[in-house]
């Protein structure tokens, strides 16, 4: 597993990542909503880069910007490679960035060693990924795929700006989104590179793998109500204590999250009320977020969660209501692209390893539009969403070598 | 179990109680913290109500009201008949003011039948009962009972104020508290009624019951330490989640206080960092509350929660701190004054049910400067610390007349 590369991509793809950093909308951190100030600063320096790297490049009626490389036949079916550059609150750098500088870098190197590609290839970054400021579900890649849902205009942030007032503050046009929406006879696949969000990789000791499927996600919010106490005087068998209700809940997502092959459940949050040290807690709000790279899989888990959270209820004497509010189906990658990113992964002496993807990514969004598939890099201690997210430049090198081979094979002249 | 009063005793006490209800500190709710505005005027109410009932009666250099009715000789070791005005936040209108209400009226029954004790009796306000608005500890008793810490004056509010500050605002001098130190050979007996906040009178169907000893408690702060990540990467077998953790901890103390006689074990408030759905908690904090009437099995009780606890934490792989804070000894109540409250409850036809208190009082300050008691009166529900806070017309007048019973029978010449 030895890399003959001189790190010269990693090195300008941790270059543009340097630069992407710069933009945020809080001092001292990386937070780089959707739509803000912050994002319309990064999307220019994209289009800087993609216009540095040769590209005919543009930001859409969105915000997205797109970088076009024209093809030896410019009717062919384009190949779409790109990521996001919107970001949490108080993120880390890769998440999103990585793929789209790795676009970006694998672009210029195509352009560099002069060869011209049978087909067009796009570069892309898109700008609502995280869905952290607007109610939406990656808006401008489902715009893409023509299924952005015009509702999503009417959603507000939390100061009660509207997504339409947003975008038109950015520059963009509300009137222009429907014909962002392509052409699925003109696309052959989209891949996207993606920090992993996880530890696997590294637990496996391997740079990069191959996304298998995304995950599909259930999310609920649960509600348990028993009724307050004294805590010195209420007798524990008088009780109807939410807090130990939910406890027990708790531990019903854990053990079914774990007893299954792939599966995730989480909750994340549990807020109790009225949150005293001497009174027996009244009500306690928490969530439920279970993923499986199988849907029956995933419902059937659910199923069991609810069940068995319902009979703890009653034998507790609480009121248990669960509200699902998402139920998003896994999105399988396409075998085509995936065997090509195994071939391209197992040229540069790394064991092609696949593995589901259990974070959502635009790919969901581009499935609809055309073959996606995915590449997953690894990063420091499976963490993401943090300032403390870190990848090697050597990592960054590798990703950028198989980006470039992937591309090669489905760009060459048939 | 009938009752042949004509409840004018009772009506009284209402009175007294509306009375005092409309003295807050928040407009439409009862919140009555030591040493605010709303406690300076629920003290001039009880001054005005001891003198109308022909006591002599003053506000102390704490604050508490005293009213004292001399006796035959006036020597003798006095009776003190006491309970509390302050109040926490959102308040009943019971908790406290009732015994102080109930004093009142009984020393004026007992002058307007134009018996003369043969004792003095004193008739007590505190004022630092709950404990919720400087750290404290029963500071008005303990005064009495010549166990105030100086060091709570420099205590703060969560506006910064301190007890000092407060206590010259209030109108109160700092310089005369120890002043306040009672001889003990001078006092024969502490009498405290209060509302249960329990339930077990009701389910008794019992309108008051002897108590038998203030209840141990033990409490303290946890914190649990894991480690936070994407709550779709991190396999569940990876994880350190710090409130799955906390889930098992709260199911071992709901157990250990479940599996005792007369014990109870609390956990009031949990809260979750960060709090977001799709990210695996980093730690939680969460609180202990542990009583039991006899310091021995809650010490036992304790042990077995922070052993097993433990033993969570390191199967589970995350970082556990238990800080206890305070370790407060039960307080039996005296056996004497006990029969006495006994046969004054089996004198009006009522069971006498002996009943552990899950709550602290005056009480266990006063325990300390002469032997103490107390009878619990039925509130609805068992319900306290809220505004629906509630008893009977009828259960008043029975407190009041056994009340006047037990007092009688400690005055009485010999």
């Amino acid at each position: 597993m030895t890399n003959s590369s001189d790190l010269s991509l990693g090195r300008r793809v941790m270059a543009m990542i340097e630069a992407l950093a710069q933009h945020s909308d809080d001092p001292g951190r990386i937070t780089r909503l959707y739509l803000s100030p912050a994002h319309r600063a990064a999307a220019e320096t994209v289009l800087a880069l993609m216009r540095d790297a040769g590209l005919d490049a543009h930001i859409d009626a969105l915000g997205s910007v797109i970088g076009r490389m024209e093809g030896q036949a410019p009717d062919a079916p384009a190949l779409i490679v790109g990521s996001h550059i919107d970001s949490v609150v108080d993120a880390g750098r890769y998440d999103g960035n990585l793929g789209v500088v790795l676009g970006i870098a694998v672009a210029q190197a195509l352009r560099d060693g002069g060869a011209i590609p049978a087909c067009p290839i796009e570069i892309v970054a898109f700008g609502d990924e995280e869905n952290v400021r607007f109610p939406t579900n990656l808006s401008t890649s489902h715009a893409l795929a023509g299924r952005f849902d015009p509702a999503w205009l009417d959603g507000r942030d939390q100061d009660g700006v509207t997504l339409r007032e947003a975008l038109i503050r950015f520059g963009g046009d509300p009137e222009g989104i429907a014909a962002l929406a392509r052409d699925p006879a003109r696309y052959r696949g989209y891949l996207e590179v993606h920090i992993e969000q996880g530890p696997l990789l590294e637990s496996r000791n391997l740079p990069v793998g191959i996304v298998s499927a995304i995950n599909g996600i259930t999310r609920a919010r649960a509600h348990v109500t028993g009724e307050a106490g004294h805590a010195g005087t209420v007798p524990m068998a008088m009780r109807r204590d939410a807090l130990a209700a939910v406890a027990e809940m708790i531990g019903i997502v854990e053990r079914a999250g774990g007893t299954r092959t792939d599966t995730v459940a989480t909750v994340g949050v549990a807020q109790v009320q009225p949150g005293a040290i001497n009174v027996i807690p009244a009500r306690v709000d928490f969530t439920l977020d279970a993923r499986a790279p199988d849907d029956a899989v995933r419902n059937a888990m659910v199923q069991d969660i609810v069940t068995e959270c319902e009979t703890a209820a009653e034998r507790r004497g609480v009121a248990l209501t669960i509200e699902p509010f998402m139920d998003s189906p896994a999105t399988p990658m396409e075998k085509g692209l995936m065997t090509v990113l195994e071939d391209a992964v197992a040229s540069l002496g790394i064991e092609p390893l696949r593995l589901a993807s259990g974070a959502g990514h635009d790919a969901v969004a581009m499935a609809h539009l055309c073959p996606a598939a995915m590449l997953f890099v690894r990063c420091k201690d499976g963490i993401s969403h943090n300032p403390a997210e870190s990848i090697t430049l050597e990592d960054a090198d590798m990703a950028a070598h198989v980006l470039i081979e992937a591309v090669r094979k489905l760009t060459a002249p048939v």
